[in-house]
């Protein structure tokens, strides 16, 4: 164990830069990395704020972050894709590499996986962090750390583009363009879609995501998205709907968004049982795919960035100093419309 | 027009053998049929009881039965591929060939599919009938009419397998054994699952599902279906679970009997929206894909059937002449549940 | 029958502008259409230059063409979607829709299908022709005549896009870089692929091809493919690879170009059988797919331009009037490097 | 290393039972097993006739054996799901678990794999062996040691059952009726074929291989391939193709098999290069896959025992005991027609 400093979420409301105890020994196909940046994610700050999310409650202190990249310092033995220098990005979760589901090629729903930044797992806000190997992944040079801390969530979005199987010039609908939304709306156009219509109550999100060529927006507000889907589908319906709001109204007309034969994508979680219309369902035999995190999905991700293909810097809103993290938190709390993502440089 | 001798659903209720018009001209791309065989399926009871499935109402007098075998007796210009004499079954559903459905090759959810015995298209329980030789398919030597007739039934099951694309030596949970429930256990196990633990309430119908090589019966008012799976399965979960029963219960704990990304192939449809624990699904990456009654199947089901890979002689728990064919309705009310399928003779 | 003028192709090597007989009485389900632009194809300057494209013989004069876009000057009965003064463009074969893979969903193989200048079905290079609406596309607004005379070329690529199962992020492989090379490039990228290398020996065609972001061009003659990918993926390979060159070369190493697990698809043909490694292919267990032209492309092709993620025009390198015709065929018969599409326009 | 006695093909043509050194420590996440019966297969005979297979030379003195079934005799730190006693048979494959391939979840294409008696490694025809517990399956009560050596080459057809995405009712064809060839034809039938047309040159193989309901057995010296495939399918064609046959012949007419859209699975590997009519298989679109070994098939087949949907019983054709061993391998180089298996009992 070695003491360094960290931003650790003591309890629900109670956040500090200080000095913990943490792991730093690398050992076999580990790596150690300086952290550079980190992005902070929705359930950082829902911790912070409820001090838990479903059955992972925040009993002890908890560092919190993990959406980052930095630059590898130490390197184990036997690790060889990787070097001293390396920028890198990292996946926050570690699966069991021996579980059932790791092996069939699922490694994200082995349920022993150990996250970042979920009890009692400690995240990397926080200059070092210890990490496997086969779980860190290396960037180009014309990749920066600011996007390297973007490819966590993006792959969430990936992931969802990937379960779609989305054939070339498909159209797709997204409900919700919170980041996550937005993340699957970009990922679903890099990921083969000629066009996604993006469906959101406040104006700002959606004008943040239309930036995006092929993206167009719906204020749910003002529009009957049912009735634009039919009229820009030619009565037809979507070849995929991604659900990314979570609300449990999404699910009231969605049936009614997909074309016969189509998918629903389900992203957002309900905390609670939801309705749904089965017999719509089944009248349109849809398909119903829903994501986990994701598998495989970085080096797809990050060949995206480099590529050019796909920009997520639009969606960096702001970056604060590590010194300046809660108040990075508590900005983030405020929940302003027009932030997508925010940022800790922990690098100086 | 032609006046022919029927079974006349007159309303709820009010079933009787009697004389109505139909039309028996034979356009081109058509055949007309001898009716030897017709199966009671659940919807013509249902018609019969409640006078109504869901939108569909009968308004008017209406010829009952849909499950139905023959022979060929007249045939259009341009049939090429049947002739007179030819020994046929048909599928009861006559899509717009034109429809954008059709076209991609689902045309089983093309909204403009005319089903027989679904108001106000009449079905089959009269001597004989004019079809599209599109959906008329034949009989090899060693298919009886009684097999012929069963294929609309187990077409539904064959559907649901294909939806639910089995890995060879799949484990399948079948919720509910009645006729449906039973067809798609035994559809599963042809169609590659190693055995299918089929749940229901009641001893007959499980009893009758073991007798297939490969179904492991589990009475649900004895044995928790969760434990039993658990316990066949490692803890592994099943890699399909076929929905069958209809019933909202079904619901409430279906997720835990998947593996994870395992699938749900919903075959059953509750009336009203019912509550799904999406967060469940979520956890496991779960497939859900919804099965609307089959396209392409009917070939499929009669190689199974001619090459004995799949016998269903022994669902066929009564046959009635047609003149006893109120009879067999109200046999069918009864719902014994030794009974699977009822048949009704109309050839002499 | 109707006297039109028309560019036929007399017999090889003997091309001209003539009056010709061609049927033009609009049936039902059928639209007349004013042609405003047609693209040259490979297709047609070979059946020029050679008088066949191997089973398929020129024996009597046939009208050249079957890239075309124009206005809907006449409707037939029954037809809905299309109305006089649509901008559209077409498909140039016509299958059975009764043949069984039309009815499974792939018209694109039904052994009956007619196409447009493939002997002895007349093309479009004429100012006026009938076609079945149901091959028929609207073309929107902002998707000019010249874009949709692109449709069919393009479509090519679409369907290997399709064909190759694209996961969001892949790395593709191109073999060939003329104008369906090309097309397929630019598929694949609007498909799903992160980046897509293209091999070619001519340096203009490469630099055409590399204007499209997420193009990594590789000029053969100075370097070694096969290293270029295993530097390109970290000693991985492509997850897919376009074989589009036709040359019988090509098969030679491709099978050191994809991944463990990867897929080729086969777009260009090579007349005669073709040495392959399938022991190589075996140890790596490659999925090999195969494309013949396309289905259920164009609206995706027409969906991908309308929204801006596709655009060609870049590729459209010289535009002759319908009186150049000859012109535009000769210039093709050059085959100069830098020339990817050269245009008709027979609308004044 | 513990001295034991083992069957070491010393050079080409030179095999003996003696004494040779062997690891037998049990390492964690290892078990130890007694051999209780290991099948022979071709490539052991290869080894001993020809001395190599392809790259893999008998450079030195080697154990044969790799099919095998046996006792757990001693358990390795961290291996909680076997225990002394339980019965197993073994995937005698052992990859990397960190290579890209294995955590894809396909480590039978990882390159780095060490497989039983395939130069350098040793087999098992010896008493006893260590093996990763990952790669050790349990054997139900009613799975006997004999159907446990049989697992390893059924496994073989499990993932060409597998890989041909069969769908339920599909007709097949199999090219060659060896022991994989009827292995493949049987795990085609369990895996959702309605009919296999089994296809050889030898009378007795094809005997055996009709004793399975479903197959069609065809004597190619006395029936044309293709003409019984166009009769027994209305001149549609097969769904799916294996070639087992490995012979640079089964490619010449193999394009004509398949229906339209259909797919071919390659499990035969001619050594050198095959000329292949790209050009058919575009025609119909084909999809052709290739077979390596088998990931992830263990379980499944043995369920496909376990249940009695699979009884390969039939195809053991001889029984040695362990000290006639060459007997058996020199009976295996008579390669009789009418043997199938021949296996070896290592316990007394």
């Amino acid at each position: 164990m070695t003491k360094v400093r960290a931003l650790v979420l003591e309890r629900q409301h109670e956040l500090a830069i200080r000095e913990i105890d943490l792991p730093l020994e690398v050992g076999p196909g580990m790596v150690k990395i300086a952290i550079h940046t980190v992005g902070v994610c929705g359930s950082d700050v829902h911790y912070y704020t409820h001090g838990r999310i479903g059955p992972f409650v925040v009993n002890a202190p908890m560092v919190l972050g993990h959406e980052a990249a930095g630059t590898v310092t130490e390197v184990g033995a036997g690790v060889t894709h990787l070097k001293i220098g390396d920028r890198v990005c990292m996946e926050p979760g570690i699966p069991d590499p021996n579980s059932r589901a790791s092996r069939l090629g699922f490694y994200n729903i082995d349920p022993a996986v150990r996250f970042w930044a979920t009890p009692p797992i400690h995240g990397v806000l926080t200059p070092e962090v210890v990490h496997p190997a086969n779980y860190t992944f290396k960037l180009p040079d014309n990749v920066s750390f600011a996007e390297g801390a973007m490819v966590e969530p993006f792959a969430v979005g990936m992931q969802a583009a990937y379960k779609a199987s989305i054939k070339p010039g498909d159209t797709a609908v997204v409900l919700g363009a919170g980041p996550i939304g937005t993340m699957v709306a970009i990922a679903a156009l890099a990921g083969g879609c000629a066009r996604v219509i993006v469906a959101d109550l406040a104006q700002p999100k959606l004008d943040i995501a239309a930036r995006y060529q092929g993206v167009i927006p719906v204020n749910i507000r003002e529009k009957n998205l049912v009735a634009e889907v039919k009229r820009l589908t030619e009565d037809w319906g979507a070849d995929v709907v991604f659900e990314c709001s979570g609300s449990p109204r999404a699910w009231e007309a969605i049936m009614d968004l997909p074309r016969p034969g189509g998918t629903i994508v389900v992203v957002g979680l309900p905390v609670d049982p939801v309705p749904v219309d089965i017999a719509a369902a089944s009248t349109k035999e849809l398909r119903i795919e829903n994501v986990f995190r994701y598998a495989h999905q970085y080096d797809r991700a990050i060949a995206l960035f480099a590529s050019g293909r796909v920009d997520l810097n639009p969606l960096i809103s702001a970056t604060f100093d590590f010194e300046d993290s809660v108040k990075a938190f508590d900005r983030a709390v405020e929940a302003r419309p027009s932030d997508v993502k925010l940022q800790i440089k922990v690098a100086r």
